[in-house]
């Protein structure tokens, strides 16, 4: 039996390198991966005594990584992504990253390691170069990654702009934002949105905007300290329907109604923003349409066929639940 | 370069069989597989051109597989899972399966074809022969599946009669039960712990329970159709926390307040429990401990340490909510 010192010697190459050809991790040229599967074919180099599998080309398999799986958005797009997946009998597994980079690398290591064919991702850290140099199908969801990597996205933007457009038309006088954590890319576009439609009202301050960092239980606290201080807000724009949530609780716990004193609308349109009481008055995405175009987008790209579209963008619709006045 | 057929003709064997080796799908027995594996080296053969990876013997993967991720209740214990496996630089991926039997057939083989070191899996469906031919180390959660086969599970029959008692003991006279799913272990246990305490109680009838089926949407049809029916429902029992807030939603729609007129009681204790308006009086199992117990049976299967104990079973325990009254 061989060892992987010999490989690495017929290969002329490092040990190091032999390891991350036989592994799949880390970046290995061309060239040089095909100097050392020659290699290993030459000796009959078998790493662990036997080698434990020869893969097929194709594993039918997809990943979608999300940054939390907690968040009822990201369960209701992966059943979008399954179900156009399973129709092409495809696997798809599910990763939750945290939000953190190394998780994110970690799992897309981990996937290319085992050969899935392509890798739908919710990132807001990763750079090209963590994808480039992973040379596999890679679709960016919710928040571009660069003009290069396809995406599917919403206009996050308008969509804020139109919530609180709604707001004034109803009456509110004195709006305030609970908006997501910097530097995640919607978050950020959902802020300038407002801000947009704010900033020159009278009525306006910096702190009518406060951080609700996607989580249910910061909002309910950021919201309670926000509504004690100006007890004359009549109007929220919650950055996501999970915030709205909190946003919900806090009124309940200060004992301010929705809709009567207080209007209330979010962003995503998931099945739980439905499901409270009252019903939570939202800007819509197309969840389902966005999980099938960036499924049906990964499956060209799988299947090598030129992208007729790089970027999809969707526009979101505001869905008239009860948490605002009419 | 040599073929399959080759590869079949000196291993003395099918195409079919050198094609389950290779994929490592359906059985081999272990005496072919050493034979082919002799002979796909012995003859230099490289599916596929060349062949795209020799894995290494341990994947530090592992899978969890869940029949609804839309039930926030699977959500929180992957992130429980996820948490004693990161500590072990494990990752973790996640399918869902939607409780059909042919996708977690699926699932099994393909997370075994890419080496997970094991599976943790919430099943109905499954039977210890799905499994044995497997050979990989798994552990049942939430519902067992054979007495050989370790399990995580909590004692629902003993919190289906302990929430009865409760409601019971607040004054409630007539008290109706939304069943899960026929067939599904949990639901079945939590539907005889109900009956256990109501079935000679004067008022008692079977209409008092109906089927959400772990839906919410189906629960709220349901209850308003049992409501409507039955007014002087002043107790409900609802088979899991999901489906206690259709029940909620249920209420708000025939303008039934909870829990003045109607005390409702739920059962697995998500965080979105204590998140609606009002907080759902709940039968909480320990998650966290849940999904942290067979994180570490599967470790100790892995690494190929005996088990001590082969099933573990929790309690469940009254968490005071605001949809029951005082």
């Amino acid at each position: 039996m061989s060892t992987i010192k010999e490989v690495a010697a017929e290969a002329k190459v490092s040990v190091a390198t032999v390891s991350r050809v036989i592994n799949n991790n880390g970046y290995v040229n061309e060239e040089t991966r095909k100097k050392v599967l020659q290699a290993i074919s030459t000796l009959n180099y078998m790493p662990n005594e036997v080698a434990r599998s020869l893969f097929k080309k194709q594993s039918k398999t997809i990943a979608l990584i999300v940054p939390d799986i907690k968040n009822p958005f990201f369960p209701e797009i992966a059943r979008a992504i399954e179900d156009v997946m399973s129709s092409q009998e495809y696997t798809l597994i599910l990763c939750n990253s945290d939000g953190k980079v190394e998780k994110e690398i970690m799992y897309l290591d981990a996937m290319k390691q085992k050969y899935v064919d392509g890798i739908i991702i919710v990132t807001s850290t990763l750079t090209p170069k963590h994808i480039e140099t992973r040379d596999i199908p890679i679709v960016a969801l919710d928040r571009k990654i660069s003009p290069d990597i396809p995406s599917v996205t919403v206009n996050n933007y308008e969509g804020a702009r139109q919530a609180v457009q709604y707001l004034k038309k109803i009456g509110c006088q004195k709006i305030a934002h609970i908006r997501g954590p910097h530097a995640i890319s919607n978050a950020d576009e959902r802020y300038k949105g407002f801000m947009k439609e704010v900033e020159n009202e009278p009525w306006f301050h910096p702190e009518l905007v406060v951080n609700g960092n996607y989580n249910v239980l910061e909002t309910t606290e950021a919201t309670k300290g926000l509504l004690t201080k100006y007890p004359d807000i009549d109007g929220i724009f919650a950055g996501n329907d999970y915030m709205a949530i909190g946003v919900l609780k806090a009124a309940v716990q200060l004992g301010i109604r929705i809709p009567e004193e207080l209007s209330l609308i979010g962003f995503d349109g998931i099945q739980l923003s439905q499901l409270t009481n009252p019903e939570i008055t939202t800007m819509a995405q197309p969840i389902y349409e966005l999980g099938l175009t960036a499924a049906e987008q990964l499956l060209e790209m799988i299947e090598g066929k030129p992208l007729v579209q790089l970027h999809h963008h969707f526009e979101v619709k505001l869905m008239d639940g009860q948490s605002t006045k009419r």
